[in-house]
């Protein structure tokens, strides 16, 4: 089937249901950031294969609305298709309500997959509608009917995670939601975002790329727990340890109907991670709370055992990636290397690691120009070849049993430019100025960016990312509620995961990155507070031939330093002699 | 009359009013920091003579509720008053409304002076007693039966300031206001504010002290403007270019009328500032739009014309600082002298400048320990003794034709030790490093917060204040929106005057705290944003004896050298030829 045919079909089904449009998300019925094939709807129907993306369809007319990284794939990808790119953030580009509200009569009616949007979207989209009378209706996905090979949902086997890397059971963790549930006085809880559910029950799964976590829900009551879950992922030792622990198993599919016979009473859900049709599931005698997800929260504090396998997959990751720095700077001369073949070298070397699962992320390789583009996705067919000069941008990271590991470098593969160094070493001063920051108990990611960026904006500059985002313990790579960026207002506690990336590009020049994982950590208790600073988990070597040292302060001189000796003495137990050789010399003080 | 028999009299208008508590703020009926002696009725009724605090008095029992730095005055001044003393911020103090709500049965009545209290105090009050049905009543002063030498209104005289010192006609900013009114749709807007009206109207006053403002009220209408002002503060040829500007003067009294006179339609009030009695007098046939008031921003943002008069009020500011600092190290071992008599020899230089019209604020003079007390103010009779040994702190403004100024210097008398001029250099570090920040458009006052206090936070320290307060033209030394502390989201915009004003304070030992007051400029528009600094524009030696140069960047010790270059080259002008040399020693680059 073409892309036209496609839209034939869908508007045979709009009008068999009485329908003027239908609005096609990238998203999952978790609102995960990564999803299954099942619902990559929006790229089969459009044939825009990029990451973020809303296809809406009308009578007559069907849109694509992408960002900026995806302007020329997209147009590329919807030639002849039907549908006109919408270019998102472009001053003359209408958001979609105002689309929908030029090519729509007053009061028509717009369907989706009530499944898969959120009562938050749902209702922000309500109000934007409203003043033209047009109706949103929750529907069962008419995307259903016409796609014939739609793929299923994935089933694949879930493992439990033991004590000894949890770090706490998933009695406790239960309890923990329990007392939580108790202060909202509420009887039932329902979660449906994969990575709380995975963290609440100590399980991960195989069902989404890059994200270990399972497709299921989860309703914890004040004396019963309830999984739903297709039981084939679920081995019998797996399914009686889960019953010891007091956890009712029941199908996936039957998660509406539990819903629809709640007895009356106080039931939490997470707006911003529950769809409208779950929202519409839940019986109607029952008393709806809406507040933030309990173990979004409690998940991003980890506890001492997740912080030893923390600090023990980068251990793991830093040689991997000192192993591939080495057989880089061998071979980069003996090519052809493209980004994607150095990318497939670098995860041999991580597969080669213990406990490896595989990598937390799809990674980033940019070849100097390419490496100014923030999101670039190397395809085998365009990749750029890599030569011994220029520039290199590698983002990357692993899932081990024990840790989630997210890191990048930016190294110099020829002789180094002035502004190359200039701005190398503006980016590694935010790093450092990040890393030894010390700030009081109670200051949030907004403040504390300042940190990373005064060193960048003194020289004028500035990059449009945020400097860190929250990472998950052998979980999603990005995860909340904390964030390091300049609109965030969720203090940094103690125990907290984040990245600290902050970075530099330069359109068709080259782009620069420098990240590591930090965990929040206390530093003293006085008579004027209590302060908090970071520890740095991330365990690789930074490039020396890219710094200008007469740039850096004493202090950040000295960080740097004792940095690289802590590199050398972790990892030079995993390496090979001639590899420990290269370390230490990459790992001398400057 | 003593305060037990007040309190007896006010319990008796208390039963002939039916209520059972009255309560008596620090408060006049503009909401001003600074109130004249007719709405110093707190100290009237209770003895207290502090700045702030508020005095409620139930059938049984009074309390006075005040913050840590009176503890010790109040404790003194409330002595067998019948009035228990409220230590607010100690976890063991009741709030206001709790203790109420302990003292007063369901249902009972408490009475305010509406014309004093805000509508967003009282409607905070309200809530907060609303789960035991307890009602505010918006009253009459019960005051004015009983305080029989109660002062009157004042009445001084206002002056005019001309568009050669304003910058703007009156006209064109009651334009601007028009504007911004119709984007509200408001057909009026009441301005309440001294400052704002003083702003709007191009006027000053002297009924209050330190604030150059006159008790008055303004009305902007769609085509009119009405000032209530006693008439007896205008001379005729004030009045007649008043009129000529289309501006209506009405009696102060007669607001109230005009509020209920007013015909249907929208208008504008802030809550913050407009008290309960103003808004219960508005025709009740009329909209209330409730928002910021709109000259408080605009007069922020100060335009050339007063940003040179401030930069003009800084140098004789500077000069009178420089002449005070010498004079004082020529005599300070020929004392005595004491915390006061030394502010007052600071004065007379002031003084002797030109345009100057008194000073800003109360001067903080704190010598040794002190110093450390945030809002110590010196009186004669209890006042140190400052001898040729230990630090001095002083923290002054001067109130010019031209600008305001507020300063502050710490400076050694003696031979420093080792941990004064640690802490000194590191409130230094924090004052400049802040002083040449640069930081994206857009950011505010919390982001810019972290610049001034890195370096503190760095050795575990911090102070518990801001780091900055608005200041007006020849007008509150205190203003907003903007200011720099952790918990502030207006942007920094150019030609905002604000002050840098960071400090440590050691109980019992001695306070450092170093201010210079800042305006925000343009420094560069590129690919990568528009970015934002301050120019420094208070002029003074900072104490280099204090200084522990090894701690200093060179960036930071570029700065200094710089602006004392500057300081030298601005004042050296306007001293004798002994003073000249004395500042050109104490600004030699170090």
């Amino acid at each position: 089937m073409t892309v036209p045919e496609k839209l034939v079909s869908l508007r045979e089904q709009l009008s068999n249901s009485n329908l003027d449009a239908w609005i096609v998300p990238s998203a999952d019925p978790h609102q995960s950031e990564y999803v299954a094939d099942r619902w990559k709807g929006r790229t089969w129907i459009s044939g825009f294969t990029g990451s973020a993306g809303t296809v809406v369809i009308t009578k007559d007319k069907a849109g694509l609305w992408t960002d900026s990284r995806y302007f020329v794939q997209a147009a590329s990808e919807l030639k002849d298709s039907g549908i006109t790119l919408m270019k998102e953030g472009l001053p003359e580009t209408l958001s979609i309500e105002d689309w929908l509200k030029q090519e729509l009569p007053e009061g028509a009616a717009i369907g989706f997959d009530g499944a898969v949007m959120s009562i938050t979207q749902v209702k922000a989209l309500e109000e934007k509608l409203q003043s033209k009378h047009i109706e949103l209706e929750s529907k069962t996905d008419l995307l259903n009917a016409i796609w014939q090979d739609r793929p299923q949902m994935p089933v694949n086997p879930i493992i439990l995670l033991g004590d000894e890397i949890a770090g706490e059971s998933r009695t406790s963790k239960i309890k923990r939601i329990r007392d939580k549930m108790a202060t909202s006085n509420a009887k039932h809880c329902i979660l449906t975002g994969l990575d709380d559910i995975a963290w609440t029950l100590n399980i991960r799964g195989k069902d989404v790329e890059y994200n270990p976590v399972a497709y299921s829900w989860v309703v914890i009551s004040e004396s019963s727990t309830h999984l739903f879950i297709d039981s084939n992922k679920l081995s019998d030792e797996i399914k009686n340890k889960l019953i010891q622990d007091n956890i009712s198993i029941h199908d996936y599919a039957d998660f509406f109907l539990f819903l629809a016979g709640l007895e009356e009473a106080r039931v939490l859900i997470d707006p911003d991670k529950t769809s409208q049709k779950i929202r519409d599931a839940i019986n109607s005698a029952c008393t709806i709370i809406e507040k933030p997800s309990i173990p979004f929260d409690l998940k991003a504090i980890k506890n001492e055992t997740e912080l030893k396998g923390i600090r023990d997959a980068h251990i793991r990751d830093g040689a991997a990636m000192v192993k591939w720095l080495f057989w880089l700077e061998q071979n980069i001369a003996n090519g052809p290397h493209t980004e994607v073949t150095l990318a497939e070298k670098l995860e041999e070397f991580r597969k080669a690691g213990e406990h490896y699962q595989g990598p937390s992320f799809s990674t980033i390789a940019g070849y100097n120009g390419n490496g100014a583009i923030v999101h670039y996705e190397a395809e085998a067919e365009t990749a750029a070849t890599v030569k011994p000069e220029g520039m290199l941008l590698l983002d990357s990271g692993g899932q081990y049993l024990d840790g989630t590991t997210d890191i990048t470098r930016t190294i110099s593969l020829g002789t180094p430019t002035e502004k190359q160094k200039h701005c190398y070493t503006l980016v590694l001063k935010g790093h450092i100025d990040l890393a030894k920051a010390v700030f009081p108990k109670g200051y949030n990611g907004s403040q504390v960016d300042t940190f990373s960026r005064a060193a960048i904006w003194a020289d004028f500059m500035n990059y449009g990312h945020g400097t860190g985002h929250g990472v998950g313990h052998f979980l999603n790579v990005h995860e909340g509620p904390q964030r390091i960026r300049p609109e965030n207002s969720v203090p940094l506690e103690i125990g907290m995961l984040t990245s600290n990336e902050p970075g530099l590009y330069f359109e068709g020049e080259f782009g620069i990155r420098i990240e590591n994982l930090v965990i929040t950590k206390m530093l003293k208790r006085n008579e004027f507070g209590t302060f908090y600073g970071f520890e740095t988990v991330t365990l690789c070597p930074i490039d020396k031939s890219l710094i200008d040292k007469e740039m850096m302060t004493k202090d950040e001189i000295e960080w740097l330093n004792n940095y690289h000796l802590q590199v050398y003495k972790a990892l030079s137990p995993l390496l090979t002699e001639s590899e420990t050789m290269w370390l230490k010399d990459k790992t001398l003080a400057i």
